[in-house]
């Protein structure tokens, strides 16, 4: 039995993290670090973990406990998965990290099991993507044979959950109720990781990015327009989707006169994809969980893919009827 | 292997039922009869059942596959049971009725697991408790021992799935969106169930209901406020609320400084409690899914004391994090 | 022209006070002082007052531009009223406060219109009565006259904005969202208040408060139950409750068959009242907007009574059609 | 006095405008035609209009009531104004129609006020633009000098109430909560009102538009990206807006570091506008109330100029806040 351990615990992704990995039917909970609230049942913050007979663990717990060939899934704030990384891989345990320390970093294995699982399997360290980066890496990988793309347009629209559990105005029931509001049109900081792996895949065009918040709490839709400069085939389209991910549990490729759903993927790790074509433009509509595919589900199907387990396993669930 | 059937099966409350039969780890998904819907992908109809590969079956297809020792779980609107259920019963099957029509007939045993495990075991027809009188009955039945209840006033608050998935104009978004919508004053249809249950257990007091529909799709929270001509001790209360639930596995009798919480039991099978006592008063507040313990939940439970199985078995998932 | 000031405006209920005010037919807007936004925008704090072309006013400000016959409207944190109005009064302006400091505070007048217009006539100083027993008093102050009440219930669902704008994690969306929460369990501080206006009215019963959150923005349903000791006749109750509210303008009774409805409250200073009797109980519901009837609107609706005009000057919106 | 009629008065948008006519200064509400709601009042079914003392007039009222000089605002199904129009036509009488029947029919004004001030004011049939043509035409048609552009995608996300209030599955709230849905993929009815409009400016462009429904029950945002074939002049957009819009007083043109807000919309007649470029790419979002500048707001905006008024009668209200 592999023991997982929680840094950072405090924060939905990290929760979710714990949700599941408390029914994973392989792994077993190890420490859950939190500064916060060391020392508090799980259940006092988290009322869905109720059920959980766990505490938070303090300050250094996870560092403390750990045994080679353990692993950590660490859910920190900026910068403060480089304090824990370092010496726990030092102890023969390997790591994933939530946070978007490591993305960019060669060192690391970039967490996308559909786009590079054998680099995963073996990795000491992944880079667990940004929720925008997987939907938008899920809807436009696929496009990489197809020609020169000119321009990108994602227009995204997220779940509040996305903007974390730190107390702000702009993300009170009073605020977000009744509105669809648009944020970092001066640039998103996940902007340079969905350009860095298009880059890396190829496609090399001019990116327009606009994340929402909508008054929702998880899930998100993610709407790329992918601009070429000559007709493209929509039948060669249709087929490079389904290739990408014919081997792929969790990606759904629908069909025609089905559209993507949040709800459809809300509390589980699975991606839906739609794809069109207008002239010159492949539409690309994908609907993920921004704490599942986009962050916790997506660590674990990363912690299966490290096991050598199968990439389901411990992921499930059906979707909760709404 | 039990084989498990679904009558009635474009409802909420039997989608929830198929999502949680589908992942039972003991019994197997048998018909999923659905007059409007037949011949169609479930998920078509319910998104959030997309990777559930089965169609609707047609009409007369629990009749005609039913076997001897297999179990019908019937969704229907009211009178509709009474056609299907006898002739089920006739070929040696047993049934679950999520609809009222024998809730209150001598020849059901009424599906309420924490007060009534006996006769649901050994039961050919169980009549699963109304959402409102689940969280009725658990919040007051307790209370049969502490003397002469004088006056009661349920106060109950529902997500408008109860309402049903009919389209109606008062369950439109729009219009159920920033109200807190009291219905039913003249008299709601659940009414009687409680006041039934109530009398069973020696509680022979006036009541007063009022329920509502607030803007939530799932989970119901119910306050109940028992007026006793005298001072109630409040040691005693809290004494017979925890002997009355220790051995109830989906119960949480909360302790002191918690409050029960609708987003903790979404998606479960399980019931929290607050109790406390205001000098003739005695105050529960009850969170439960009323599609869950409240219904489908409720049902599987049901379906699991008939089997013999434990209780929780397939009812162990955690609420999901909002 | 009556100038009037905001102070401590950076809260829901002042921002309401701000969009009324704006558009009041008689008076004139004043300073707006706001310790924590001086000198930025309003727009840039509230969206719906973009088009109020203001900044806030740094400290100081009130009553530095105070002049004998403006009133204030005080919107400050508990006790901090104490420290303008003294002051301002001294100056000759006239005050109503929306805080709790002078609500049981013989020196100042109760603002509840519809119970004390006589005395927020002359009143220098006028306590605004909070929402929950805004709601409560207009429910419960006709009973005085019916008998003598053993047990009052009052079950109160409030939107969030009633919790303030000051960012805590159980008012963020992703808290608030899908729950209807019970709190205060131990004691609310609008308890006090109900009872307390209770009591002038000579209705001495035992009080059950639960207060809970729902989730929507603005506006509140309180649903009351008043028990006696003998059966109450409905008829007669009826006729109170018009009587007592023939004269005034918003507060409307309703007919057989209607029910209160938030939203058609939400924006304006309207209340609706549900009155029933079971057996024993006299049962009432009541809609108001927190922020309306429960705060800034009925702050101008006294503050047009201690200026001598028509009640409803400036209070004519309809609600917005949601 | 000029007497407004309202014709098809059962939906939303004809419930606003009987909300925005019943406070306007200047015109009088005149018969409220409704087939469907003949002789109720019109507060039982828009909780919002309780305060409306009127009841909903039966079929023939309009025109057996109308006088030579009366406007009437049509709001009925496709199809039905073309019953109505032509003999209200006949008797003198001016209409706006707020269905699609008009808005590609060269026989009436295109009502939208900020292009077509002219047109509209001597018009004996004004064609009221659909809410996503408003915001696609007030975020576009000021590029018209910029130059070809290759490529434009609107990806719009609208309240529900956009949907109408028949009743249907998909605008149930237990089907609208928690989602945001794309809809129209293959083709939205829109979509050639757009294109329409466009090509009239001069702008040529192939336009991919995809519509979304998003949990809010009123407002739109509505993201508008225009690819052109070469860099574009990010203060040459800038002054083509400012210039554009300087004398229309509903339309905002945001300054840096202001977003548009669908709260601060709804329940007005403002438009919100924000303009950047990248690159190639002109990005535009717009912020309407669907139900106002999108339907009624626009409606009234063009009665007041049909009749000489100012633009801003009786629409001066600010939005609520949230």
């Amino acid at each position: 039995v592999t023991r997982v351990h929680v840094w950072g615990a405090s924060g939905y992704a990290a929760a979710e993290a714990i949700r599941l990995l408390s029914r994973h039917p392989v792994v077993e909970l190890g420490a859950l670090e939190s500064r916060s609230h060391a020392g508090e049942p799980v259940g006092d913050h988290f009322a869905q973990l109720r059920n959980v007979p766990r505490c938070f663990d303090g300050p250094g717990s996870v560092l403390s406990s750990l045994a080679p060939g353990d692993v950590v899934v660490t859910a920190g704030n900026a910068g403060e998965s480089a304090q824990l990384i370092p010496p726990a891989l030092a102890r023969g345990a390997r790591a994933i990290d939530l946070s978007a320390d490591y993305r960019l970093d060669p060192a690391a294995a970039y967490g996308l099991p559909e786009w590079n699982r054998a680099h995963i399997a073996d990795a000491a360290l992944v880079a667990n993507p940004g929720c925008y980066p997987t939907a938008a890496a899920l809807s436009l990988l696929p496009l990489a044979s197809l020609g020169r793309v000119r321009t990108i347009v994602i227009d995204a629209k997220s779940g509040v959950s996305g903007a974390g559990r730190t107390p702000r105005v702009d993300t009170l029931f009073a605020e977000v109720s009744g509105d669809v509001r648009p944020y970092g049109l001066d640039g998103h900081r996940h902007q340079p990781e969905i350009e860095h792996t298009l880059q890396l895949a190829g496609i090399d065009a001019s990116v327009v990015f606009t994340p929402h918040v909508v008054p929702i709490v998880r899930g998100m839709l993610v709407d790329a327009y992918a601009v070429f400069g000559q007709a493209v085939d929509a039948e060669r389209v249709r087929d490079v989707f389904d290739r990408a991910y014919e081997g792929s549990p969790f990606v759904r490729v629908l069909g025609a006169g089905r559209v993507p759903s949040v709800p459809s993927v809300v509390g589980t790790n699975e991606a839906e994809l739609y794809v069109d074509v207008r002239d010159e433009v492949v539409r690309v509509v994908c609907a993920i969980d921004n704490l599942g595919k986009g962050a916790a589900g997506q660590a674990v199907q990363n912690l299966n893919v490290m096991l050598g387990l199968a990439e389901v396993t411990g992921l499930d669930a059906r979707a909760v009827l709404s």
